[in-house]
């Protein structure tokens, strides 16, 4: 942590904040500046609340040094995570790790039949994906909205997983929701608007299940690995991170896609990053151009909404591809992907 | 809802969508424009999802006509909402319905030990505030911070209560925190970071117990008025709106006070409006004069952070203020109160 | 500006850093923590350039300690500064520097008829304005929208400030526009868009008359007193600043006031500082409540459209206020100055 | 436009805005819901300003069905337009339209000696660029900062332009400028803080030199659109529309690159889209990964910082690339270009 004292801060004053440096244990290290005095904290600051000294009199600024994810952090863990699903027909899929293949996830958004769903499954495997999607329990911004399945849900998942030899990733809404999802799913997936469910997050955490931890729409990278850290902590070290468009001031698009995200989350964080293009465009028009945008800059996995009919789809039919569309876009994202030095 | 049609879309195109139209029980209504073919749609859109609409070919745009709450809305209840709150020994606190006081909630950002709780709500009470606020869960960003010190600090607060003569408001964080926390708080809070944990507001819902709902930090109006129709769809029309400042590209201030909330909500809802100017500003010089504000404008509440020792507070001690600052504060806010007819 | 080594950085790379502080004639302060070295550099950083050292290698973060602006600031002026306008008739308007009234700027978007325009005039005279605002050129978002006037609106408004005894505001929107519009306008307003078109904002800062500077929509605070360095470097000391509100996701409104601004500009600057609750809310109805908060908050002033017959106003009519709704906020307005120990 | 009534209208109200409708020259077209009256207006409605509906009593909302931009969109010009520069050596270079090359602009942020933009020309042509960047004329936050060369600076990428068969683009920052900077370059840009500096606009629309527009940091695609239809209705039809990031809550990097928008321009409007990979992260770590996104996602061409010593770079070094990294980054975009069925 490092100090700014305002422009004519009395010794006093300075005297005041390094004495309370010393009170919690740690060492300062003054600068005597023209203008100002910054005094620098020696040692871990990571359990020390910085507010109390942007309290203290005299003082301006208090800027902390030390990143406050710990375990989420390339600087903890310098090879890339590689997490290992165990799908269905003991066939095992990893996921991150260059030049390991791109992890593909697709499916409806909601499950809403088990034909859908076995409809589903039969053409995203097809086209090549390796991790099917869809819901169970759909978070809605209405109360009066299809609110998901449930547990019949989760049973066509299954089946469906065995039947085309898929994993399933499928979302999670509460703490006393994961031992059941747990039962069914290959990977537990956090919704944006769960991002900082801390109950959740730890439940998650405990459950040692891999994780598909969406980014909020509207936090930043480091709460994004905050949010990671809380899994992480928990001994779980499978967490998938997903950018999957964030709030901005344009609303043309549903999202803005943050391609930004994956090079950096990338060099900050060992762990794999997925990219969502279908909630960060809204408009299934524009998947399949940032899919490739998305392998391009460096993703490990796409999940992709495919809706065997998306105009009869109960959510999201805007944003859903064909099975048709969805097998050109795998067919051209192969092609950028080996561009890259990837697979699929 | 309205179907904006393509420039140049066919009839046969045009036909489908009045089909659909009539299909899902509603009646099409055409308007032929030079360029354009505008296809509205009489009934009620509530349950019907547009994006049915949006898929179909030749279709442009999608506009909603009804705004998507109905209990929440000024059009279904027109006079305000008033909420009793049986604060300590009997004596009834209304929230809402000028020309009824303004409500003033103080205390610490959380519940620290037996001594800070009921030394600030013998300050706050002394001030003039007639509802303790503390934390006894806290969510955290980061998973190594303070937490919280969960059901003692629910029984310090509810001391703290009877010995004053106040209320409580305190945050829940889970669906299985709500029957322990409504036994000992009068307000239910939920968090900012909470407004879409669904599961969440049905529990409150159906607790039946005065809800303090938080604005999220990235929702819009609608949104939060959305989540307060969950509250009131379970049957608990005791809802006050929480503006607590929204995220921006503005990173002087904490968060940004959207000080327009406060009669847009009053006007599109009969739900009465607290605003947290704390929160909303994040550094306790700019408290006062955003709380006189937020009055000006025309809430019906204010929860402001007020801590014995603001420089050894666990959380957010930098927005906090000494029982000083806030008597002082009180004092000006009355003042304001009074130029726009309203009383503490 | 304190620089942030990584974690394992080398002396090496310690010492070529230290080195490069001393040639560019500044003093290095060297700080070794546990996990990182902290290297402070003593001396006016303002002029050096801060990503010389984001390159060097070993570097994770460097952080500006002084603020970029020097004659905005407070701490270059302790005092408001107080502009006089000469209004017509020899009338001087006193803005800034409480207990001085608050400036109340008035009148339509554009000035369309030299009727208008008088007709307006006299409407916000009687009122209680001081000040007449009125667009002769108009930044139009779309090429085939009304541009304005030009000098025959200038004409009309300065009849009318020598009629009524007002002074006049209005926008300048290129630097050759500045002697013509300085010759008729008592203060040249900037607009939002314009905020950092440094041309316009070095010819105002010659022309010595008032400037109205307008907030960009999505500029920082910090950002807004930069520009009004820029207009202060060239010796022009009369800047007021204004905050006409921001962008944000929020679509409801047509802006975001961030009523925050105005403490905290009060705080970090000592020049006036004025509020346009028209454009921050963009709905006449949210006009009143929104000048109410601004005065509460400590604004110096208010400049607010208001048209003869807003349904017929050739922009912004949606967000204009009618004569008489203008008289009623300006009664509503008086009681709270009182309530913070101002008048109007 | 369609204009939504609220609910309860009057017949009154109704009947006043189909009157106002006829007045203005258009048809009324009503549509009566069980709930609400709507009003469908036939004919073009570009010139009729909506706020005089929205005032009108008994109106909840007014909804612009057309696109406000005519020129610039696919509706207007199916092809896409390709833009022809004129280059050194009579060595014409098309941007836009697939599948014609992807064009590679590079070089320093600001000329700052003959001896720097001798230097960078010839690496970035030999890397494979085809147009020299440099800024003779820097919008600079500052007053204080470094203010560009001028004339001098034009003057030595003219050089450089002829001696390495390049061609030049550099901005250009009020209306008095353009001559003299269409002198010496082939492409004038407008920076993003200028993109509605609508005076600029319309210079470099009569310029009829090519226009590289640069998105605004808080504009819209339509406002961007928009601001292109200044120059086009001008009769100036080279313009390329430039992705350069945009102001969101995120700070970790400088700005959020919009990938989406590379897609949606190009479904919107026939120009050529560029992406500014330098400015859109602010971090010369990420501008490989993001090139090769743009690239990916549809765009026409790129605009690179390189500089030949980044850490004496007079502004934005800690974007600008070394020669030696853009001569890699050139050979990975081209495996990426031609996954895209482009060349480079």
């Amino acid at each position: 942590m490092v100090i700014i004292m305002k422009a004519g801060a009395s010794a006093q004053e300075v005297g005041a904040v390094v004495k309370h440096i010393e009170q919690v244990g740690m060492r300062a290290h003054l600068s005597q500046g023209e203008e100002r005095t910054i005094i620098g904290m020696v040692g871990d600051e990571r359990p020390v609340d910085r507010t109390v000294f942007e309290l203290m009199s005299g003082v301006d600024r208090v800027v902390p040094i030390l990143r406050p994810y710990k375990l989420a952090s390339r600087d903890f863990k310098k090879d890339d995570t590689v997490i290992l699903i165990n799908g269905a027909h003991g066939h095992p899929i990893k996921i991150g790790g260059a030049p390991n293949p791109i992890a593909l996830m697709a499916g409806p958004c909601a499950a809403e039949t088990r034909d859908q769903i076995m409809e589903s499954a039969r053409a995203v495997k097809q086209a090549g994906a390796h991790i099917l999607r869809g819901g169970a329990y759909k978070p809605r911004t209405s109360p009066y909205s299809f609110q998901g399945h449930g547990e019949d849900a989760l049973k066509w998942m299954a089946e469906a997983r065995d039947t085309y030899g898929l994993a399933v990733v499928t979302e999670v809404m509460s703490p006393d929701q994961v031992p059941l999802v747990a039962r069914y799913a290959d990977i537990l997936q956090i919704g944006a608007r769960n991002m900082q469910n801390f109950a959740l997050l730890n439940a998650v955490g405990l459950s040692m299940k891999p994780v598909l931890l969406k980014r909020g729409m509207m936090s930043t990278m480091e709460e994004l690995l905050m949010a990671a850290e809380y899994v992480l902590s928990n001994g779980n070290y499978n967490v998938m991170l997903c950018e999957r468009g964030i709030r901005t001031f344009e609303t043309y698009t549903r999202n803005t896609l943050d391609i930004n995200a994956v090079p950096v989350l990338k060099a900050l964080s060992h762990l794999p990053v997925i990219v969502d293009p279908s909630h960060a465009t809204g408009k299934w028009e524009y998947v399949t151009a940032t899919s490739k945008a998305a392998v391009a800059a460096g993703a490990d996995g796409l999940i992709v909404e495919v809706h065997p009919n998306p105009a009869l789809a109960l959510s999201d039919g805007a944003q859903s591809l064909t099975p048709e569309r969805y097998t050109k876009l795998v067919t051209q994202v192969r092609r950028v992907a080996e561009a890259v030095d990837r697979t699929i």
